[in-house]
């Protein structure tokens, strides 16, 4: 056995633990009984401390140092170590009281926000914001950075991306994105916004839903759909993908969106190669392109033409009310353009403004140029002029979204990068005719098998940026979204 | 801190480690998509070697000692030194070779079980059954026993249980449960088998099932009901005790009383006392309890004329074709008894035959009596001798229960305690004036408080016979379910 076989092993160990995590994680999401949150909080805490305690141990080390000196040639097992090092430094230079005061910040910080949302009352939560901050702070120095502390935060997110980079990017076509959404909205405005309501039995939305996301190539002999109230889409292991989504009996398309979106997400994982399972090489790049391939399914593939084309008679023999609708003007009202406070209920033309606010603020709060207690004033005052029209509350403001409480600074950018990627991704997938052949036909495959071989395959041997210019010719360019957008809603 | 202490911080961490094993298992029958069993398998495996290099090291030997040498003066204390002492010597006295074997042998004889009971193949389950055989008798021979290696097996499902008081006890009684049997079966001829059957939707089940399970008290803060195939009952930790059940939707009471079953035990794991949890004292004391708590909800309460007085009104009002059958007729037809094959399957008047049959069996392979071979003929005499009728095949025969496939020697008694232990505590219980008439009225609450007060707040702090004796004043005498079975169907 090599140094580099045990750091493997090792690996694999301490993926077993962070699995059993991940469903104690999805079990408290979906199942646990209310009385059950502080044991199973007690579970986490203790796995989390095994995990950290094996990943940082004398003989990770020894097999980590032992691998550098003596290095395979094999490419992926080179990313591997390389991998290691950058994760082994970044557990090992905090202090294991900062990992505490994170963790227990967080845990109360989430129930604050909770409560500040629920209330609308930002002072809740703002000395939470401020412990938060600090430990931000002094986590981002402790890691270090190139150019500024915020370098370090979106590392945890988006492997080897610097921040003055992703800026220039989201400056580079804000100005568009304005004006797109803006015509977009104002086009939108001709588009009745009740077309669709009638009522969706739970039990045929299930079905649709499932039917498609198998066709798509979801994989439901490792994989499930579950119910909540907050959805998202999480990996247990090898052959163990789990979304979940929500249901309003009133219209069927938000939990159809809904379910492409995590699928997106659940075929990335799906793709990664079982034979790395534990080790860099198979696991998720970054969140912006893990998101990437949620925008696409959702997005390119399950607001077109083509996907509708093949499903809509399909939904109308599931909802026969459906039928009083033209496909034409179904498509229109999935594709309406429309200003909302609230991000997640964003579509397509307005959402990346809403990313563009929430990365100013942090950075700014990150560089001390905005106190806590002025966030709510600058946060309305961005809305404003982005949007046109003021906040009502911080409810449906400030306090909207769960990341700062979580410790979560520094993720926002990540979807926006995931909308650029997509289009992009998009794109040079299309550029093989036979790709596009199929899609205008309605068939996904080619472009599922696509994305397999240039983005899911690689697992973390690549940084983003060198993944997206291995696979596109090109860093992350947001000229592809743009005109995606323009075709879409101003064509 | 004293060595009693560091003992008990080192068995509520090996809880931790425990639960998470528990809620990785209930998920495993729950939800697991079938392709991640493998490495569900990989998590569960890592997870036992984990808990069981805990229990069995230095520092816990070191504790351990330590505390007996230094005993706490409090009776609680005493007795979980006591069975910490016993655990870790059982755990210790077999080499990892054989545990291993054994976990190999239990994975693999359950998938030949499943195959040779779905082709009713005895020879595809044969050489598993020598294989587990053969590891019992080693098992045995290393943990010691008294009189039987039968003693050294049963000790893992009912401690300080002898072989020869189970089976004293058992022989004393088969006569009657036979003539019993036989004359209920004979007049329940005359009850119409079919009057409940109709359409009874899911969903209503669930609503009726949800409520009786609330109102005998299971605490759905707590727990919840699940959907499967086989049920069970399993207690994750504190405040996580979860059901499940199966739905026909041609008739609503196998369901219910599958949840009224399991809430039985669902309501004895709630009533462990928290601040015990980890510790013997916070654990159940053995499975011949436990099924005495299932089946006096299931039987001596889910199927007397108080419960039905309290809950008919309601399933009419849910089922309203069950209108036409009159409240009388309903008890006469949930009350039937009647010959099966299957044990699962059986009623009260018959169910105690079919273990009677297994615990005969299992015992004479123990000793050597009984080739492998020869228990599919064995198993089909005695089943025509007790039953009147042959069995058509093995797969209603011999291989019809999971137990000898997972190594499950010696687990078969417990049913039958668990029956003679209900009957046993439900009179005594009744003792008491107050729970009587507040029965009569169907109020069950005082019921509950008795069994949490007599028989769930101890844990495992007595033998289970000393706790009958404590709670009844003798121990498990056959006398009361003899009596309970005579009123109930040959009244």
């Amino acid at each position: 056995m090599s140094a580099y076989d045990d750091l493997c092993t090792l690996a694999r160990e301490r993926a077993l633990l962070s699995t059993t995590a991940a469903v104690l994680g999805w079990d408290q999401e979906t199942c646990l009984p209310p009385a059950a949150v502080p044991y199973r909080a007690a579970q986490l805490a203790h796995l989390s401390g095994q995990i950290h305690q094996l990943a940082t141990s004398a003989p990770w080390l020894k097999a980590l140092e032992g691998a550098e000196a003596d290095p395979p040639t094999d490419p992926t097992a080179a990313a591997n170590i390389r991998e290691f090092r950058h994760h082994f430094d970044r557990a090992t230079c905090l202090p294991r009281k900062l990992v505490e005061e994170a963790s227990t910040a967080s845990s109360l910080g989430k129930a604050a926000w909770g409560e500040a949302r629920e209330r609308s009352d930002f002072s809740i939560f703002a000395p939470h914001l401020e412990t938060l901050l600090d430990l931000a702070r002094r986590q981002a120095d402790l890691w270090g950075y190139a150019e500024e502390p915020y370098d370090a935060l979106l590392e945890n997110y988006e492997r080897g991306a610097r921040t003055s980079d992703v800026v220039r990017t989201f400056d580079s076509c804000q100005e568009d994105l304005a004006s797109i959404a803006s015509e977009a909205v104002e086009r939108s405005k001709s588009i009745p916004n009740d077309l669709l309501l009638g009522h969706y039995p739970l039990a045929d939305q299930q079905t649709l839903n499932q039917e498609i996301a198998e066709s798509i190539g979801f994989d439901f002999e490792a994989g499930r759909i579950d119910t909540v109230t907050h959805p998202f889409c999480t990996h247990l292991g090898p052959h163990d993908t789990r979304l979940t989504t929500r249901y309003d009996q009133t219209e069927f398309t938000s939990s159809l969106f809904g379910v492409l979106h995590e699928a997106g997400h659940g075929m990335y994982d799906q793709g990664l190669r079982e034979s790395e399972h534990g080790l860099p090489s198979g696991d998720a790049v970054s969140l912006g392109i893990h998101e990437s391939q949620s925008r696409l399914w959702e997005n390119h593939v399950g607001r077109s033409r083509p996907f509708w084309e093949r499903w809509y008679p399909r939904a109308t023999e599931l909802f026969p009310h459906l039928a009083k609708v033209s496909l034409d003007d179904f498509l229109r009202t999935i594709n309406r353009a429309n200003y909302s406070c609230i991000r997640v209920e964003s579509d397509e033309a307005t959402y990346d403004l809403h990313i563009l606010l929430r990365v100013d603020i942090e950075r700014r709060m990150l560089r001390g140029e905005l106190q806590v207690a002025d966030v709510p004033k600058a946060w309305n005052e961005s809305f404003e002029a982005l949007f046109g029209f003021p906040v009502p509350d911080d409810a449906h403001g400030c306090l909207q979204d769960i990341h700062w409480s979580m410790g979560g600074l520094g993720y926002f950018p990540t979807y926006s990068l995931g909308n650029l990627n997509a289009a992009q991704l998009f794109n040079a997938a299309r550029r093989e005719t036979s790709i596009q052949s199929a899609f205008d036909n309605a068939d996904f495959q080619p472009l599922l098998t696509w994305m397999q071989q240039n983005v899911h395959t690689p697992g973390s041997t690549l940084f983003p940026q060198d993944l997206m210019k291995q696979a596109t010719g090109e860093t992350t360019n947001p000229a592809h979204h743009l005109a995606h957008l323009r075709e879409r809603f101003l064509p």
